[in-house]
């Protein structure tokens, strides 16, 4: 049988998403705790790969199972034995259809600057931090050049394995409140350090070194030496996916940073 | 001459505010910083002193030195040489008859729960977990028989070494955002372990194990022994001291957690 789960984790407390030498993984992490439940060995498959240093709200996974356990027996079970920067949030049974990856429509990101001349104390690891002024207005005008379908060569990371560099961009918003400034982006899916290179080119835009113009320019030339620095992985923190074939998955309603409202509340 | 300044911590980072033997504690850190800076020994008073695992977002100090800085330089050159867990906000000259704690009329706290039935990972270490629902507004209505002046000898942990434990509640509230409960507390000053105390005792009014008179009651008893647990430190920040002869101080400007209104927005 297939079961679907949801997972937050702590990224300063990984090396990164995917099973390999360096530990430990969040994959490698959840597949010994389940493993533990299920009493035979576990792979699962997940909705988004993050880098090392990058958080999750609520990660999708699925994996296959002959054991019989109650949802409420995976979630307590693995927790007590998962490492703890990352928790299980809930698990589902589901249709054999369902592939975390695959059955993904969008994926939703959100991307914290801590904006004031201080550097970070509290919020160290979990936001990036600019010193310099920014104008969330004009980062967000920027920002809506991205909405649609792009070609986005300009924001592709070396090493990225996916063939085409075509995603559609649902929905981008950058707002400030507070000493925050954050980046909240959903696309179809995501090149190999997308939402990182965007967020670079519009802190360069938010501190007045390049035009509001420039986001839709970097679009065009499809040139990732034109579009400069990748913002660090603290700063970053992947939200959740979206299975519209699957709405059973409680998916939405677990996520959001604790003090805002959930989507389910609004 | 006499300086005044705001430091932020990560109260998960050292063994309390104090300078004692085990190491690091944020006094010792932060002494030792500004003396690098003032090229001298440098000795720091603070307007309200944390235990371990308690966190700052402007938690305020004063010292003596003869060195000849500008502000910003003090602010640079301490956190170049700072311990990552904590960060200078400001500093600023004051009158000699500034001192951090006796100067200050009122003290605020917040303290934050995570409310819901899978443990913590993104937020561990900086929000207490409680797996059962909690009535906000429950808790709300009962912490409101707080406000004033009272002895507060059930909210009073062994080893206080205040000589009175009568104390002035200027403001309580208990709301929920999403998955977060917070209480925010503002007193003239507070008895060991208070706020942790009152969260308790709070706690077991909003999972409905307490009526809501019952904190009023506890109140009266004038008995620590009646109140119950003493909350967890990781949920706990002391936000800000109020100095109101001190206008000048940057004190409400700086303060707020990323992501919401600074009370300076307002």
């Amino acid at each position: 049988m297939r079961l679907a789960a949801g997972v937050e984790y702590d990224g300063t407390r990984f090396f990164g998403w995917q099973r390999q030498r360096q530990s430990p993984t969040v994959q490698a992490s959840v597949e010994a705790a389940l493993a533990r439940v299920a009493d035979h060995p576990v792979t699962v498959h997940c909705a988004g790969r993050t880098d090392t240093g990058v958080h999750a709200r609520c990660q999708v996974i699925h994996f296959e199972t002959e054991a019989e356990r109650s949802e409420r027996s995976w979630v307590l079970g693995a927790n007590t034995v998962l490492h703890e920067g990352a928790t299980l949030l809930w698990v589902r049974q589901v249709d054999d259809r369902f592939h975390a990856r695959f059955s993904a429509t969008r994926r939703r990101y959100r991307y914290r600057i801590l904006n004031r001349w201080v550097r970070p104390a509290i919020e160290l690891g979990r936001m990036s931090w600019i010193r310099h002024p920014l104008d969330a207005g004009r980062m967000h005008e920027a920002a809506q050049a991205l909405l649609g379908e792009h070609d986005f060569s300009s924001f592709r990371a070396r090493g990225c394995q996916a063939k085409s560099p075509v995603r559609t961009v649902h929905s981008v918003a950058v707002s400030r409140s507070g000493c925050e400034v954050r980046i909240d982006i959903e696309a179809n899916a995501f090149v190999y350090h997308m939402v990182r290179n965007i967020a670079g080119a519009l802190i360069a835009v938010g501190d007045d070194r390049r035009p509001i113009s420039w986001i839709e320019s970097l679009l065009e030339a499809r040139d990732r030496t034109q579009a400069g620095i990748t913002a660090p992985a603290d700063g970053l923190t992947f939200m959740y996916p979206t299975y519209p074939d699957f709405p059973e998955l409680p998916i939405r309603e677990e996520v959001g940073f604790p003090g805002e409202e959930t989507v389910a509340d609004r």
